[in-house]
């Protein structure tokens, strides 16, 4: 039987409201990880000031946490009026150590981008399945193979939930990091049910429909048929 | 085999349409719990005047009835422009005793709000499966602990859908209060797919789509892309 | 093993393309039974000429047809400023029988409105499970029990689709009508999954979010937060 | 255990982001079949210059790749001001041979669209599934029979994934072709999922909804009901 309590202050990401006022303080535990602050000025530098919005799902436990928010792709419109996929849209994880009483590293998070194939794989996991993607973040380029990342996601013993675990190995640095946060059957519930409410969105096919805006009203009739014609060849 | 019988007039919410203007008197079973009313001066004393929206699920059976509703997240605007999540959204779920033929006490109900991770639980039981969460209004108040909120879904013993059940102890008042509302394999699939659905707007995700409005059109082009990065550090 | 044909020409709804041009006759079975035509002025008379937009799930067959469309609530706006909704949705289920090859008896159709409810049922059915539901169109009024309309569905004996069948009993006229549709597993598997997506839109739970247009925006900010509040009372 | 790796330069869809600058030649095999592009004459002759998005989703592999991508259907409106599909939707794929390291044969591409209720058949398709599909781009026509093509999926021996695989008979020019795609559990998720998301699209579903514009706003209340109404008969 699943039990979850709120009975005792937790550092758990289920709570249904914030009970106190967000203070952006560096290390709040539940300050997203994504948050743009006014204290952050290295955020600030890069430039994240634009209208953005941000709604990590968050797991704070023990001895660390993680967020997850999907990130879309980027379009480019061609001279030829079509717009395509410039940038892929990806599902970012951010890992943080923790540094004490709901505190957490927020100065050395880790980021880890599951691609929508890696996103296939974690939304048909059963509850006895596991799975392990790796990436290098500098692949083709000269650093090629020098950081190693591996996300895995295990079942517990007592098939009562997952670990997920990030690994990264600098071996320009000579650092290797590794980060595990236990979740139960709820949220990872939450994660492939979020996921799969994303995927579509990660994948731009939320701009072929009509709802996205463009081809909406019956402006879409004009739309060129040919291309879409099994029988066209 | 289900079978569910309208021939009968009964105060199920499985109607496919209202059979009767709707009276807004305060014991009607078929007036939603959120109604906002003339006749209600609570409520309009409260500021229930703006443009919101009302369409609860209701599950009306004989001793109670309860209704299920989205609360999406209230966000607010940071000064470098970033809009962050200010109140986290929730299922909420409001509880009220029959005190007649298809009367139900409409003064004296009782709300429990699933928080994002509760509603993971609910949309992952499987037929035998049960779950109970237990929630304290003044968590963290100088009242901490008077109040104590469970609510627990149970399969029937001929796992023919489940009983989904309010218990409420205040120590303050020196009362307890316990609602149970039978629920049918078809209601509560209702609800898990119309949680499913909401789980992604009370997480705030429907805003981080090119459907949500803010970023639709070319200019998603212009977002800072180096936040997105994995292989940013 | 499935198999699904299209070398020879057939009158099955899973044609990716209309082959010929739209003909509005009234048999026509790739006439969708909710067109709005010049010749049908019965139609035309009911007021059927605003922007409405038709576009049902067909499976026709031997010796009947039906038609699959969602049909949303209405809303109505309370002095208050509240909106509730007035008039339920559904599913509405047009049956039609057969009258030669490709012609189906679009003057004589038996409606079915399924509740969010039944809907429910629906979507929850496994490959051996059946159901059925009963309505009286005149429930409440002075003609109740007079016409009894019950629709059932039940898995083929080769586990591979299911018979949905529609009987009409009415005392009035002193007539029984019976259509029944053998449907694939792939034509249920549309079924269920367009009836998931439209669920919440027949229960009005798309004007809900921040998605339906009302609240779009940092508007949002100022909805009352009292009637949201779990620790309100 | 699934185990994605992409520590080796890899022709998959899977990578998270485009790792070069976009290039439009012709057997680039980042390149979406259906890209419009400037040196892509044909295309261009053929009027794909509209405001069109393109974001399918592509498999590479060794021997040969697909992408798969929405087509909306196409509605037209009547004298009376009811709008009707015109052109169904479907879910387009489209095949290419390899013909060298990363590169596909952008010429002689072979595409097939699949039906709503063939999409019906692929998401319904347990681990142990299989399922084809036939079809005669000239059904109809006095060319009736002379082109074939079916697609069929069945699973791997291993029961880990799938192979996806085209046949086009062409009696008029006496040649066979025939591409086949392995697809791992994880790719075949996405494409449940994708095509999950985008079948009511197709079916021209989300045009029926609140969301899709033209019915939103309390003007939803001057629907005419009486179509809508089982009881109305």
């Amino acid at each position: 039987m699943l039990k979850l309590s709120r009975l005792l202050p937790s550092i758990s990401g289920s709570s249904p409201r914030l009970l106190e006022p967000l203070s952006f303080t560096k290390h709040d535990p539940r300050d997203s990880a994504a948050f743009s602050t006014a204290t952050n000025n290295k955020y600030a530098a890069k430039g994240y000031t634009s209208n953005r919005i941000f709604a990590p799902y968050s797991v704070y436990k023990g001895k660390a946490a993680f967020s997850l928010s999907p990130c879309l792709p980027t379009f480019t419109k061609l001279d030829s009026g079509a717009v395509v996929v410039d940038r892929r849209g990806s599902m970012m994880m951010i890992f943080m150590h923790s540094i004490g009483e709901r505190k957490y590293d927020w100065e050395n998070k880790q980021r880890f981008a599951l691609s929508a194939t890696e996103v296939g794989s974690l939304i048909s996991m059963g509850p006895q399945d596991s799975c392990e993607f790796f990436h290098d973040p500098s692949m083709l380029s000269s650093n090629a193979g020098q950081v190693r990342k591996s996300l895995s996601i295990k079942p517990h013993a007592s098939s009562n939930g997952y670990f997920v675990s990030l690994t990264v190995v600098n071996n320009l640095l000579n650092t290797k990091d590794y980060l595990s946060v236990p979740v139960t059957t709820a949220e990872f519930a939450v994660m492939k049910t979020a996921c799969s409410f994303a995927l579509p969105h990660i994948m731009g096919w939320d701009r072929m429909t009509h709802q996205s805006g463009g081809t909406v009203g019956l402006q879409s009739k004009v739309e060129p048929p040919a291309l879409d014609l099994e029988w066209d060849k």
